[in-house]
């Protein structure tokens, strides 16, 4: 293998993507690069003449070849159609979509009438956990998948030759295949997307009446709590309505907790601290909520991980920093996670190294006699 | 004025604090720098120490002069008690408290046997509005407060030397003076601080039963609306405990919004899209919350700066990260923070270095030549 040559991948083209927008435009990208032959189609030509000048493919022509792969990357309320003409379109090819609910897409295509349902065991949805602000093919990207999570959604309907070539498209961009049942799927996205909108959305619609003493006490927790509340109303209703379901039922869950909380300080509220149980009822909620925040795993998908931390003091002079990690590379510790804080006024940053927790005791001790300053606690 | 001289102040010295964590030691820090001499005490010896070797000041003695000011920065249940004894202690200085609650200090003094309640005009309650994950001495920082809202609650029982002294150390610590009462204040921060705990707390407690693969979709806005939920259980069960009555009123008003919220998606999942007005339901609590995310004031002042950032993917050896920041060096861009993110599937980081934006293509340039793989978009 000499450099020039692409690296090796699973996916057997051509591969045909419909939709060339953010997602179907990076996923074009990311094949191109990698070597694979990439059919474009949207009905908009100029969204498909800049998917094309980004290098995502070659618009589709009634010479094509017929595709291995179909990738559906429309908007939500045409997957299903969409995803049914591809099936009868290409009697031979695995089809897949990257819409952010999967329950509703196979509801859908089970809810065609038979004689015009197409042999469905070909389709297996996905939904690959990726975005950003900028949205649209000019914000494209050949990494945008790189280490993230991309959900592969087999009800039991799918082939196993159907699953497997989606799962070989996300290897081969990068991302961190996860299989889950639909229910499953629309079950997690309520949990860790859904409900956090939900409750955002409230707490910042508070504030809407809240005097303007009250904002000017707003802090970086306020601000990261409501973030989300800035999201598109119709778009997210929209979101919202098609997972009604799952999000309901967590919602429900989550008004259980809530009102053991109000009662809990009502109480303290009338009677004080002497409101047995009731502090009990409070530093549990928060406990949880610990529990829950710890088991999130970091940025790129790599799973939660318990790490021990070691914090230093790291004079503000440029080399200094990487003078330190150089010698916890000698040392022979691998750093898991480095966070750095700097304080322009103190001349000196604090680097907290996380490490594996037996590594702590050794790295502390090798780089206090290397003469850094160590601060434990 | 030569550059060795510090900054000149409004703030008497000495300033005695009491309790060295993040906050007292973070006022320590500030004033010292700024040529204030401060007096610290600490229950905790290593808590002293560390503080003192950060710079915070210099532990109490039996020689010391009497303070003109003292900031108790104590866990808010032994606030009043120490307040108490402080005022006692010296009869002339003005006493402050850092609390996060103030009707509940207020009420604890005037609940003080008549006999045994010192002259407490010398006394004013205030907030900064400054905080961190870290606690402790080791997170503090000189520039804690920075363009950050401090409270000075004043219930009409301070006198007009002690407001305007507790009103010159905020000023001269880089915070922004607010004036409420203390029952204004309790209101405002159940809405911009209480409430929004609370509900990171119970988003994030949902998280702690669900299947792993569920976590493994997190993504930005999950971490963002439950970063909060990573505090400490006691001392946040306090806090809510000390503002009881406002924040269950708050979220007494919270549930009937959610209950709406909850009602409209059962009804589209009962009955789909038809069900009459659901979909505006969701449309108008998200629309609601959008107003009250826009109230929001930013950040104020210079404190925050905008930074460009260049993302790397660092191979998973010890060393590694040292050599490409030992390359950034060489190339002469300055780090101005840095996070590290890994994914132990990937056997890859991910380092996100942050620099000045005219820096990010040099730096971006210069890394891929030296043989990096670095991440756009």
């Amino acid at each position: 293998v000499t450099e020039d040559q692409p690296p090796a991948v699973a996916t057997a083209g051509p591969v045909k993507v419909v939709g060339t927008g953010l997602l179907g435009a990076s996923v074009g990208l990311g094949l191109t690069t990698r070597g694979v032959h990439v059919i474009l189609e949207d009905i908009s030509p100029t969204a498909l003449a800049l998917a094309r000048d980004l290098g995502a493919g070659v618009p589709a022509s009634a010479e094509d070849p017929q595709p291995a792969l179909v990738v559906v990357a429309t908007p939500p309320d045409v997957v299903v159609p969409t995803v049914a003409a591809q099936l009868r379109a290409h009697p031979d090819a695995v089809v897949t979509d990257v819409a952010s609910v999967k329950g509703l897409v196979v509801d859908g295509l089970a809810a065609l009438p038979e004689d015009g349902r197409p042999r469905w065991e070909r389709y297996v949805g996905s939904h690959p956990m990726a975005g950003r602000e900028r949205s649209g093919a000019a914000g494209a990207s050949a990494d945008l998948f790189a280490a993230r999570p991309w959900v592969i959604a087999d009800g039991g309907t799918s082939s196993a030759e159907a699953v497997l070539a989606v799962r070989a498209l996300a290897v081969d961009l990068g991302a961190i295949p996860v299989a889950l049942t639909p229910a499953e799927h629309d079950d997690a996205v309520a949990l860790v997307s859904h409900v956090p909108q939900v409750a955002a959305s409230l707490v910042a619609s508070a504030l809407a009446e809240a005097p303007e003493e009250a904002l000017a006490l707003a802090g970086q927790g306020l601000r990261d709590v409501t973030r989300v509340a800035a999201g598109d109303p119709i778009l997210w209703a929209s979101i919202l309505a098609g997972n009604a379901a799952p999000v309901a039922r967590a919602l429900r869950a989550l008004q259980g907790d809530l009102e053991r909380v109000v009662g809990a300080l009502e109480a303290v509220s009338a009677r004080g601290l002497a409101a047995s149980g009731s502090l009990q009822v409070l530093v549990a909620a928060i406990a949880a909520g610990n529990a829950g925040v710890a088991r999130i795993p970091g940025k790129h998908g790599g799973a939660a991980r318990r790490y021990g931390e070691v914090t230093v003091l790291v004079p503000d002079r440029p080399g200094e920093l990487g003078r330190l990690l150089v010698e916890v590379g000698e040392v022979g510790v691998n750093i898991e996670d480095l966070r750095l804080e700097h304080s322009p006024r103190q001349k000196v940053g604090m680097a907290t190294l996380a490490v594996l927790p037996s590594a702590v005791k050794t790295l502390e001790d090798a780089l206090e006699q290397r003469g850094w300053r160590v601060v434990y606690g």
